[in-house]
């Protein structure tokens, strides 16, 4: 074992059995390499540890601290979907979150957005503005249905860090992870057939279910490995399913990263019934742990995987980059993509690829995904703290959002309607359902650097979450 | 009538006459105005009137001149598809244009793009440059799912040319045409439905009925007044039509511009037998009269026609930002636009909106309609003098592609190998037509500024068709 985790384990020993209390300050990084004899990079690298296990708190220029010692919500249950297709409903929800107009007044914790505000982005922003500029580039013009072939390059390298071998020549860009989905969705599915999907699941490749004709058969996801192999084998069984559809990465809304002997589980299981997997990895890159975990389009041997893309959330979504690497239905893909768009804004990926071609993409990653595990830890505290007891509340290993499960028979629409009078709105479990389940569910978005405004959102969510239950209890009396 | 009409006339009988002869200098406007006691704007006017119905030739420096008298070629024959609804084919060709990369050695005739050089474009790059620097605007966020709200106020606006009165919120910005078209063709649409088309049509809208398992129904179409309104009532009593999808003004391929009596009479074909049009009208604002003519969606009193524009032919393609004004269909079209991109770039809407509330847009439009009606009267000479004997062409009226007919059994397809080598690439006429007819004709673009490389460009694509047509008629003897 390397000396760095052996540095971890005696000092977790420690915390654990209350030598160093909640609140308490930690040895400085230098007294423990003086105690240890270790250097001072060994100790930084054990209380880097600590920290991805929640037993270290660093705070800027004072050193580490024990973690205030509140109790971690528990783990959300895992759902008991209908086993069987459903029309997709919930559209009027999903609207309601899509129409919303960013307003400076109002914290929109339901938003899937990422922090844009990051300095890392600069070298972006300044390439865009070079490209804008240039009237004899081909900027302005159609690009190639394919997409830019620099950009596609560099999506190319990017995806080896996944497990994934593959050329420009296999990459189609896309206008947003969306198109990419939806494209994938066509290529694979026609109108009356039906897909297999995590439960919750991502509402907006549902609702291109819906907008194609298709049914959902959602499956009961665990919220700490993913969707259930057994229901889904069962369910393939069944039904004549055409596709399944998952987010295994750092899953939107659940935060678990499916492991990696589950993800070759579920290849071998759409290998026999010979399915196609639609694998959304928007949220891949933004693992807490390091290298990120592979897809499981990295381990695809025949082609039915196509793993869809964005730099919506580890970039900027309003760029509207996004990519599908399509396996054996490259050429479906690229049709189903013509007809949605044509080809891809040209802009905005020649600025990415600039941005991936000088090496600016990796260090903005480590920063955006260290500022998100932070807020992760805030975020739990300040669940455990503002809501009703009882709340459960899931363990994001990546991205930025939190799903909270409030008890059974609470409503989370009644609950946003309370909201809206105090500038603060989440997004409501159901519209992660094809079915309309988990209205006592919500998801909250954690990207942004704190501020006392965010938890004062949060802590009025929970004490409007706390109101209402108190009233259902006396009205129930 | 006005000053200049009679005078335009009387030069018009003048020429007519062959009292000035081709090629001859026409007085100035100097002399004329002096000759019959009006001002210089009104002989200025008179010329300009001369100008568009191809009687006077304005050389930069030197005055107007009887333009040369070449002939012009004959008219296309209008299309006789056959009368049923057909699956559509045709996709390999499209795939072949789409996915050309475009590159400098090669002259591509075939691409719909328009000329992106002008200098009236600088203050959307600049303005494009300084947004694009900017991270703490909303360029880099979602827009809410409906597009910008300056921009749907700015296109409002611009639409009010056409004779429609609608406000931001009838509006919702697509990313480019395409995906207007197809979010209006899935919202009206089922998949199996039949669709009525104009006949040559454009091919992306075919392509996405075919991506949607739609069947296409050609109606037959006149070369200068558009789509056979008998034709069009037969189908609709024999056929359960679902939709018609057409492009009345400055119509791709063929150039007309429908007359406004007959676009009454479509819409109330449409009333009668209680369909929906979806009516494009990406070139409606490059027509080569002023005012621009109306569109159909000008005279919908029960919000039957789901309009489909963008700016892609007026500015520039690589913006992809479109817009659909979707009528009693506008909540259908949101959910199919949102599962296709989810909200559309907003860095280009704001650009764009710039351009258009700093008054940049008319000054642009003015530039570029003149410029393209110039290229259509030298492309038309380059035909007559370059082309095979018994070529036909269309007589473009708006926009910058001219269809060009050449004699039955000439196959457009084995033109284009041939020129491949030679570096010229034009649109096969098959990709028009939802059954592979038009293999005959070919279609041209004359948007950019000409040179002696397009002219040359012209002349091989003329000798090449000479000489196959000369090698069949030899094979037959």
């Amino acid at each position: 074992m390397s000396l760095y985790v052996n540095l971890a384990e005696l000092l977790g020993t420690r915390i654990e059995q209350g030598f160093y209390r909640p609140g308490d300050r930690l040895p400085s990084v230098r007294a423990l390499s003086v105690e240890h004899g270790v250097s001072l990079s060994t100790v930084q690298q054990a209380y880097r540890l600590l920290e991805d296990n929640g037993l270290a708190l660093p705070k800027p220029k004072s050193g580490y601290f024990v973690p205030t010692s509140r109790e971690l919500p528990a783990l959300p249950v895992a759902g008991r979907p209908a086993q069987r297709p459903v029309e997709i409903s919930q559209w009027d929800q999903v609207l309601e979150l899509i129409r919303a107009v960013p307003r400076k007044d109002t914290v929109q914790l339901g938003r899937g957005i990422p922090d844009i505000g990051s300095p890392t982005m600069k070298p972006l922003l300044r390439s865009l503005a070079q490209i804008s500029r240039r009237q004899d580039l081909p900027g302005l013009a159609y690009d190639n249905i394919y997409g830019n072939l620099g950009l596609r390059e560099q999506i190319a390298r990017l995806m080896l860090d996944s497990g994934c071998h593959l050329g420009a020549q296999d990459l189609v860009v896309t206008t947003g992870c969306h198109e990419a989905l939806s494209a994938s969705i066509r290529a694979t599915c026609d109108h009356g057939d039906i897909v297999a999907v995590d439960s919750p699941s991502f509402h907006g490749a549902m609702q291109t279910l819906k907008g194609l004709g298709m049914k959902a058969l959602e499956i009961p996801t665990d919220p700490l490995t993913g969707i259930s192999l057994d229901a889904l084998e069962l369910a393939l069984e069944q039904w004549p399913i055409k596709a399944i559809q998952l987010t295994p990465n750092c899953n939107n809304p659940l935060g678990y990263i499916m492991p990696e002997s589950r993800k070759r589980a579920l290849l071998q299981l759409a290998q026999r019934f010979d399915v196609a997997i639609i694998e959304d990895d928007v949220y891949g890159e933004l693992s807490y742990t390091y290298p990120r975990p592979r897809t499981i389009k990295s381990f695809d041997d025949d082609g039915r995987v196509l793993l869809c893309s964005s730099f919506s959330k580890t970039l900027a979504p309003g760029l509207r980059v996004g990519w599908v690497a399509p396996g054996r239905y490259l050429e479906r893909v690229l049709h189903m993509k013509y007809i949605s768009t044509g080809a891809s804004a040209p802009q905005p990926q020649l600025a990415v690829a600039d941005f991936l071609r000088n090496g600016h993409f990796e260090p903005h990653l480590r920063r955006m995904r260290t500022q998100y595990q932070r807020n992760r830890d805030l975020m739990l505290d300040w669940v455990s703290r503002y809501f009703p007891a009882g709340t459960r509340a899931s363990r994001p290993q990546g991205s930025f959002m939190l799903w909270v499960e409030l008890p059974d028979g609470f409503d989370t629409q009644r609950l946003n309607r309370a909201l809206v009078d105090q500038g603060v709105q989440v997004a409501v479990g159901s519209i992660f359902s094809a079915s309309g389940k988990y209205r006592n569910c919500l998801r909250m978005n954690y990207a942004a650097k704190p501020t006392a405004q965010i938890e004062e959102a949060v802590r009025k969510v929970g004490a409007t979450a706390t109101r209402l239950l108190e009233e259902d209890s006396c009205s129930n009396d």
